[in-house]
């Protein structure tokens, strides 16, 4: 099997363009996915044909499930058909399982440095998100946890947020306080926990706790909640950087179109040929 | 950089041949090592050539520092010397910075399998280990741990083991008193630690805590180890096939020539081209 090695902010995946994927797919992912015994990623996805839009993307996790999506896997892809020419455009369609993502190329040198992909519109209703909160909005909602009074702001972006603002990002309050907010009675479907530290108008760090998953580098729906959240409270505007610990990742949450594009990067890392 | 990708026990190595290695390569083996930005491996291995025997092998850590010495890591630059015909002969002479590995291959259809590596002579004063016993043989010798009173055999294979036999390995023992028994008193440099079960005469399973790692898939100095604190102990043969957690060893001491030799796989995962 051919591949390419690549990563969005640390968020790492063995591509492959098929015209198909094999019927052992799933299995094929955990071997493949194994970081000693077999390549060594987070997840194997597919570039395949579509007759909807330019390609399909199908992503299958380091488990053997399959994802309906991933914003950092979304731009690999779209690095991929751009630095390898399958498409000759910065303008790029990608149908998944959750729909079709149109992305744009920030291309340097005739290779994609930077992707935006169109993140959809930010859900705000508490019960929708979902929280236990009959409201338009849940914004600056007080949880006790531990003992301390926080404020949180729910988003959903197609996945549920808890995008808390704090003075200081620390590891040991994501480790300590993320797997508690997490399963708060707040959530009947769990949620991940965003601790965002406000740096200028334009600038904020993030550290992130994923559901089912625990802390990890950078979470893309994440940046975007922590975008949508900022600028609904006032802490920043409309378009922020988020610095995560695997990079940055640009957020333009645009509230005429009622939409959030992300802009960050994507990385080749190797290609290789695989014995598996 | 044009590179295979090998693992012996998932012990995982980036292997390179060249004439030198570069001189940024300590940074190199951090970024190469890295498994979500780079290529993702225990080490970075490069085949070199030698004026003393017929390859020379240096190994640099993932956090850059030099290794001395990995068995599992000879056994895969055996097998791409053997597999890609580097020397037409199934007897391979290794140089190492531990002085100089004879190997011996064992091929089907044209590849290397197996790997017999003689790993030299066990090192059974208790002192030379080290412990702090001065003593000839420190065997079963009791250990009070958490409360438990357990019985270690220490053998050095040039890097200290306690060895401790139990009536069944289990993943508690290894998490709960392998960082207690490797920071204990009773040895200056602190000690791997193997916890074994044995099967019958021929067969152990072996779970291990390696100093200054935590527990790890397989450790081939361990096994040895392990092998001739079983034999010594008439537990089992001299020749026993060590059950570790990535995959099975054969241990053999020859008390005439005292060496032990460790048989064991390796495995090309995939090849590829960096662009790190």
């Amino acid at each position: 099997m051919k591949f390419s090695k690549m990563h969005g902010l640390g968020n790492d995946f063995v591509v492959v363009k098929e015209s198909s994927v094999p019927e052992d797919v799933f299995t094929l992912a955990i071997k493949v996915c194994d970081r000693n015994f077999g390549i060594g990623a987070d997840g194997l996805v597919y570039i395949l044909p579509s007759n909807k839009a330019d390609f399909m993307m199908r992503i299958f996790n380091s488990d053997g499930t399959e994802a309906e999506q991933c914003g950092n896997a979304v731009r690999c892809v779209a690095k991929y058909i751009y630095d390898y020419k399958l498409k000759e455009s910065t303008d790029i369609s990608i149908e998944t399982k959750a729909g079709i993502q149109h992305v744009v190329i920030t291309a340097e040198d005739n290779k994609a440095v930077a992707v935006r992909v169109n993140m959809g519109p930010p859900i705000l209703n508490g019960l929708q998100v979902p929280t236990v909160f009959d409201e338009t909005l849940v914004k600056e909602k007080e949880i006790e946890v531990n003992g301390q009074i926080l404020a949180f702001t729910a988003v959903s972006m197609g996945n549920p947020h808890a995008v808390i603002f704090v003075d200081k990002v620390e590891d040991a309050l994501v480790k300590e306080l993320g797997p508690i907010i997490e399963k708060h009675s707040y959530f009947p479907k769990k949620i991940n926990v965003e601790f965002v530290e406000v740096i200028n108008s334009k600038e904020v760090k993030m550290y992130v706790w994923e559901r089912g998953v625990g802390e990890t580098l950078a979470c893309g729906t994440g940046a975007c909640a922590t975008g949508v959240a900022a600028a609904l409270t006032g802490r920043t505007d409309s378009q922020v950087t988020v610095h995560l610990k695997g990079g940055d990742l640009i957020i333009e949450w645009d509230q005429d179109k009622d939409v959030v594009f992300m802009t960050g990067p994507a990385t080749e890392v190797f290609t290789g040929t695989s014995f598996l």
